[in-house]
């Protein structure tokens, strides 16, 4: 049973042709005593004629059945342009049932009318669809584009451990009982971090690996408990080494399964100037709108609401959007004010709209002339512009004028569709954040970031003011990689431990073995980390993770088809050492 | 920093040119004011000249430390040829010291006098011995060809979960307890076997993966805990397909990493009389000393203990070593007599020798000159020729002999050295093995095997002479894959379940949604499992598993260097409603 070529190849030029097709009954239609029906494989759909004679041979066929069909390529009298194949038909004159099929618990169709638990519970059924099948070849052509490139600058893939050691910093770890050693542990990797650091201690230079990670976290809609990184880390390279990499891997990602030619190199914008432009560290630069700082027009200001903000060292900022003042009534901006109290803690969302050269609108009575004029011609207002105002904290107006300026691009149909992709690197990210829950300064990319030479004096006294060199590669809003350079230097090391209150005793404990390989020679190396899902999703234009996943969970993480996580033996866990703990109810 | 090329690359054509170089000091020595320092990086090793100015700059170098040279490249005046970079040395103008060593707790030299488990400890330094990084990127290698073979015979590589259901039939599974929810279990999965099975019936029709697999046993010298698997499935073939795909990849592996040619098609022997003629599912066909059965020889024998054996329905059986009869005393002879007593169940061990045209031996005197005659006849034996028999239950015979083979073929140096790689296909392996501890049938190699069509009927009544659709492929004496064509056909499924003494409603708890998806046209569907770290292995020429794994465990399934599996937090367990059990000491 060997089919001769991919029922989706089939064209005008292939008339006359004797082929033997194999696949799935996609549609069965009987007209008079012809008997139609639509065969489907990986490669497509072609249309399939049976003749009175060959009719009752396939009288039971229904959707699903596997037939292998030999025949002959015809033109079709009337060609169908919605179908690849829509120009040929073929006319059956051998046909073999290989297999047959229940009635599907599930709808194929395009639009499914099957809810998406049922479809993740026939998942193996849901494969069929072309478009997911699609999707999945895409994620493969990537990752073949990914080695292919890699490979050529002389990069290695290697395997790093699966069952690896606990080091509970940033998420849970999944943690595997051991057998062997009851009451011990292995953790599943977040990442090959601590391993490709390793791996450039241990002179392997250049590293990739597209490597299967683990976040035992409460999902999010775009996340699964299991998740993959195109993981790459080199020695003797800086910031430049290693963004040349990563813009020439997207070059040829986005050419060789897009066709699209990206930008020789993506623009860089240190973090600091990033929020204030844009409220946020993965801006979407498919549109401007940017945040202006207009605290300065208000130095001497007489309206009290702005005078304190002001004296509490405060900021003003405005997002200008142009000709939209009509479209925003009363009760939109009332839902924009909702918007970013309950979502970004903002007192309060003012407005002003440019009218006949005239500023109305809820700050309008307060301001003077003179500073309404300066607005004005701070963002060169023109007539039926909206400007959206927000007075407070720095931050607070940096991430609420930054969520307005999205909300708004949506709403207003600013994003320009179609093959579009404007790519930023966000550099020297902030080395720590403040944990409330936690009472400490963590790391906010990983401890071993290193932090720009000039702020290393004040890791200790101003963590605050430290910055990193961390950064991300941002991809219209979405954060497509992040990585860092690394701290290579044991000393360093120790410090920044210190400066997430790490004791040196916690730190030998849980990173003993990989301080101690910083004393034997480590060169200076950086990396990054790619979401394989995240840059498949672009490519294939979805937001849901499950299209890009062969097996994927539901948001609560939990396998619908196979039932996993599941019960085992009782006889399992006795090997195990362990016994599972019935909980009180706690809420 | 940056380098113009690798130290390992250069020859005496590069005379002249200038060049940067950053690695590894591997070796330092003084000669009066000159200072000459190899150095190290991934492509190998260079030699450097300090003259009296430069020497002062590279006072305090010692091994192991980074340097950045820029320099000259010049001709040695002693070219030293043992390095393939022997012919030039640089002229160090600039050096940068770019990290510090301390003297390393292992020795890197080729002939490390570090034990293993030391250099486990330190393995980011042993990553440093140039033939373990060869080895690296051999594995790397294959995996290349593997995945642009596969791609362009329109496999799709397909990403299937880690966390997976545990099914208990086969190796014990590592668990992964769920945090979301209590007393539920994630298993780490031993195979993408039922994955890559949905994804044919979900119309793949082509899957590959490199795959990590996770075992639970206790192990043996060339056994990790997790393990990679090169897995291929596809729809719509028969043996024949999947053999020519696998040996076409081989052919691209070997040519690519060796520039070896192997034959075009791989011999096939059925599993019964592989085991015939060399006792062994695995057999090295680098040399001949196939097994004969002579038992015809002796129907009508005197001879009291060939007599029994024969009665019993027993095998006598011999295997001839040319011109080895003076190699093997009466106390070799004792010692190949106690090897198989103790390993494989061998009542005796006998012996006959061809010396001026006379036999003699253990058994020369109770047999006839008949019967002498006529073995001499079947085995061709010459002057000096050692035959050993063995009479016992034929499985005995034929695995006692089988062993003596491989160890004969080792003492007497019979094996060809060198690049010598002898392929083997072993076909329609029995179904099903009679597991003595749990007193049943289990499947021989997994569950969804399909059997013989012509065997389909004995499955319940005759389970012990069921032969399966499974084939391994064996090179120079290792097992390098096993694979099979797979049920599709449900009642077929669910027989084979019944045989191996799964009830319907176990095999519905484990694998309900498995065989519920046999329901809706699933395709003919096989394939194959190879082990990439055995194939590495081959490739290059060493027996331990560790010389082919970033980072291994010891064979007691620990990692030494980071300390795994380790304690964790009570926190941590108690998040996941798991406690540790404190054994009683059971044994």
């Amino acid at each position: 049973m060997e089919k001769t070529c991919g029922n989706g190849s089939l064209r005008a030029g292939d008339a006359g042709r004797k082929v033997t097709l194999i696949g799935w009954v996609s549609k069965r239609r009987n007209l008079g005593s012809l008997v139609f029906i639509d065969l489907r494989d990986r490669s497509g759909i072609v249309q399939i004629t049976f003749d009175e004679k060959m009719a009752a041979q396939v009288q039971e066929v229904r959707n699903e059945y596997i037939l292998s069909v030999t025949g002959t390529v015809q033109l079709r009298k009337d060609a169908n342009p919605k179908m690849a194949t829509g120009e040929v038909e073929i006319h059956a004159e051998e046909v073999t049932i290989v297999n047959s099929s229940e009635a599907l618990p599930i709808d194929l169709s395009d639009n499914s009318t099957s809810s998406e638990d049922t479809r993740l519970k026939y998942r193996y059924l849901d494969l069929r669809r072309p478009s997911l099948q699609a999707n999945l070849i895409l994620r493969h052509k990537v990752c073949m584009i990914v080695r292919s490139t890699l490979d050529q600058k002389g990069f290695i893939e290697v395997e790093t451990p699966i069952l690896a050691k606990s080091t509970p910093e940033g998420a849970r770890d999944y943690l595997v009982p051991s057998r062997i050693y009851n009451g011990k542990f292995w953790a599943l990797p977040q990442s090959p971090q601590i391993y490709k650091q390793l791996l450039m201690i241990g002179g392997m230079e250049k590293y990739f690996q597209i490597a299967r990670c683990f976040r035992d976290e409460d999902l999010r809609a775009d996340r699964q408990p299991e998740f993959t990184q195109i993981d790459i880390e080199m020695s003797f390279g800086d910031e430049d080494t290693i963004f040349a990499v990563v813009e020439n891997l997207m070059h040829n990602i986005f050419k060789g399964v897009k066709n699209h030619e990206l930008e020789d190199h993506f623009i860089r914008i240190p973090w600091i100037e990033c929020m204030k432009r844009f409220g946020s560290d993965k801006p979407d630069m498919r549109f401007g709108n940017e945040i202006q700082d207009i605290t300065s027009i208000f130095e001497n200001t007489e309206f009290q609401v702005f005078r304190s903000v002001m004296e509490a060292h405060g900021m003003i900022g405005a997002v200008k959007f142009s000709n939209a003042a009509d479209k925003y009534s009363r009760k939109g901006l009332d839902a924009l004010q909702e918007f970013v109290k309950h979502g970004f803690k903002a007192k309060a969302l003012a407005y002003l709209k440019m009218n006949g050269g005239e500023l109305s609108g809820s700050i309008a009575k307060p301001l003077s002339d003179e500073e309404k004029k300066a607005v004005a011609e701070r963002l060169d207002l023109q007539d039926n512009d909206l400007v959206l105002v927000i007075a407070d904290q720095e931050r607070i107006v940096e991430t609420s004028l930054g969520a307005l300026r999205v909300r708004l691009a949506h709403e207003l149909d600013l994003i320009p569709q179609g093959e579009n992709y404007k790519f930023l690197w966000v550099t020297e990210f902030p080395m720590f954040e403040y944990s409330e829950e936690e009472h400490r300064w963590v790391a906010a990319h990983h401890p071993f970031t290193a932090p720009k030479e000039e702020d290393v004096d004040k890791l200790l006294s101003d963590p605050a003011h430290v910055s990193s060199r961390a950064y991300d590669l941002v991809c219209n809003g979405y954060e497509l990689l992040s990585g860092s350079i690394r701290i290579h230097d044991q000393q360093l090391q120790k410090k920044v431990f210190e400066a997430i209150g790490l004791s040196p005793e916690k730190a030998q404990e849980r990173f003993g073995f990989f301080l101690d390989a910083f004393k034997y020679g480590t060169p200076p190396h950086g990396g990054v980390g790619i979401g394989l899902e995240r840059l498949t999703m672009i490519l294939a234009g979805t937001d849901n993770i499950r299209d890009v996943v062969a097996f994927p969970t539901t948001n609560s993480s939990f396998d619908l088809m196979s039932e996993a996580p599941g019960n085992v033996d009782q006889e399992q866990l006795d090997v195990l050492g362990i016994e599972t703990v019935k909980k009180e109810t706690e809420e």
